[in-house]
């Protein structure tokens, strides 16, 4: 952002975000009080929100593409995991004095790809100023066949646990971009700087989750705070084998250097993966899945019959437990 | 606020929040990845999005009861102008780090009692933490017939403009909070504070002008402002008669203190009025509304039969223009 002449707000709408709407006819192209959705018979609406802050969720400095792309794509990784099919959205931007045009083209540009590759609409929201930091809140509004929702509540006692894609690859690349893990190959730390920059949340996979999973989150906090949301939720304890978890070989050759990184990798936010509990018997049915959606979908642990409701136990290949000194983002 | 000790995320989720969320059971009291709502058959979703910064949009001083209710509102009102039935609403809070338990017990019982006044219940949201000012974003979703949502922009040639309530109580109650008008009746004061404070939206007025009204909007950054944009998005011209405009007891003592709080009552936001044209025909059928909702419905001006799409005419008593140098709320 610099200090550039800028459009005031009705000019601001009309140029960035009404080109964003085109594909709802109810956004009425952002000039009226609200928008309009209908429904399909048999379908419900999930409804989610996510709030990210300049200098506590993102740089500062961070490109306004990536900001655009994470805003969208935190809150789609929250319909991921209730299984729902993105479809509309609303955006407030509280704006620092200080953006310009160029910032705002750049940031739309991002919401714009996101928008393609998720297949979802802005359909309306609110631009204010601030006098503090970029502040962008976002709803999102995806559909589901009524009953349907993967919740996070029903994980049962003899389910395996299961994370898609790789573990630890967001909070690694965070660590390249501080300057605190350096000396990766070269392609390893373009690797994880990308997984932090541009997470892909797991839509298509979600989708395909009903009739499978019986609990199902997002990993936004970290795996084994998220798993513990799970388990707390379903009133279970858990087993998770760390040595079972995927890594990516970029996260394999940072944890070579510094076997610290596993602790990191295994409790750092950001991925954006899903992890789900399913009955053993549905195994096969997984692991076709995992073929057919070209996405790791690997067994981690296990849902334990015991009583310690909500607790986590992390093992190592011995069978010790791991003792994670981070347990995962913590909002305050 | 203050330093005092207050309570993590979730606590705070479950504490102050969740309460709030009880009449929705698709809310799952908050500790799901998002809430999902059903519909009925024929009815589809009306959405909003307003976002209030501290020291923008309310004082920083602001009562967190007051700003709770001013929040959920705004949002109210644009339901309102649409013709919607408050349905349910999402909440980002972003909060600076002076925040404590006894102001945000304070603020989820402004909530409570907006809630309350308008039917509408929490079902998700998210918070987090800002070096900034408070930053709140609410997303409310209304219920209506589909096809009979109110927009601004049919407004037909000779159509007669209405308000609701009176206009530029809350601009000149601004005043009065920012020290700037005294020496006034000193009910008139708290009535103009109030009217600041604590917005009433026309809710129950939305609902009913389905089949009356042309045009709808509400009253958030000025009445010539909000006229104008009646007038761009209908592409018609107005003429709006100063003397016509319904003002309170307690602003017609200002006004008479001083004159040119006319022009800030005609141009001053934050009054939630609805403004709206309907045919002259409808004329009886607005006044007996107007006697069963025991609010005031007062035709103000009228639609023009001309050319200049989107010009707003203000007029005094003897037909000559009033030039109003503050045309509303800007928002940079």
């Amino acid at each position: 952002m610099s200090g550039a002449a800028k459009p005031g707000e009705f000019e601001l709408i009309s140029r960035f975000f009404a080109p964003l709407c085109r594909a709802e006819a109810g956004a009425f192209g952002l000039t009226d009080d609200g928008a309009v959705l209908s429904h399909e018979p048999g379908k419900n609406t999930v409804v989610t929100m996510d709030c990210l802050v300049a200098g506590v969720h993102f740089p500062e400095s961070e490109p306004p593409e990536q900001i655009a792309w994470r805003l969208l794509a935190v809150n789609l990784s929250d319909l991921a995991a209730m299984g729902a099919t993105p479809q509309a959205y609303t955006l407030a931007l509280a704006l620092p004095h200080n953006w310009d045009a160029a910032w705002m083209a750049a940031f739309a540009d991002g919401l714009k790809q996101a928008q393609d590759e998720f297949s979802i609409t802005l359909i309306g929201g609110d631009t204010v100023a601030t006098p503090g930091p970029l502040t962008l809140s976002l709803t999102a509004l995806g559909r589901i066949d009524a009953g349907q929702e993967l919740r996070r509540n029903e994980a049962k006692a003899g389910d395996v646990i299961y994370v898609s894609g790789t573990i630890g690859d967001a909070a690694l690349g965070l660590k390249v971009l501080k300057g605190e893990l350096d000396g990766l190959d070269s392609e390893h730390e373009a690797f994880l700087l990308d997984r932090y920059h541009r997470p892909r949340p797991r839509v298509n996979l979600g989708l395909r989750l009903g009739g499978i999973a019986n609990a199902a989150i997002d990993i936004s906090d970290g795996l084994a705070a998220d798993l513990a949301h799970l388990a707390e939720a379903s009133a279970v304890a858990c087993v998770l084998e760390a040595d079972q978890v995927p890594l990516s070989a970029a996260a394999r050759e940072a944890i070579a250097e510094d076997s610290l990184n596993l602790t990191l990798a295994l409790s750092g936010g950001d991925d954006y993966e899903l992890l789900f509990s399913a009955p053993p018997s549905l195994g096969a049915a997984i692991k076709a899945l995992s073929e057919e959606l070209a996405l790791p979908l690997t067994p981690v642990g296990k849902i334990a019959n015991d009583t310690n409701a909500g607790q986590v136990m992390v093992r190592d290949a011995n069978g010790r437990e791991i003792l994670l000194a981070e347990s995962g983002y913590r909002h305050f």
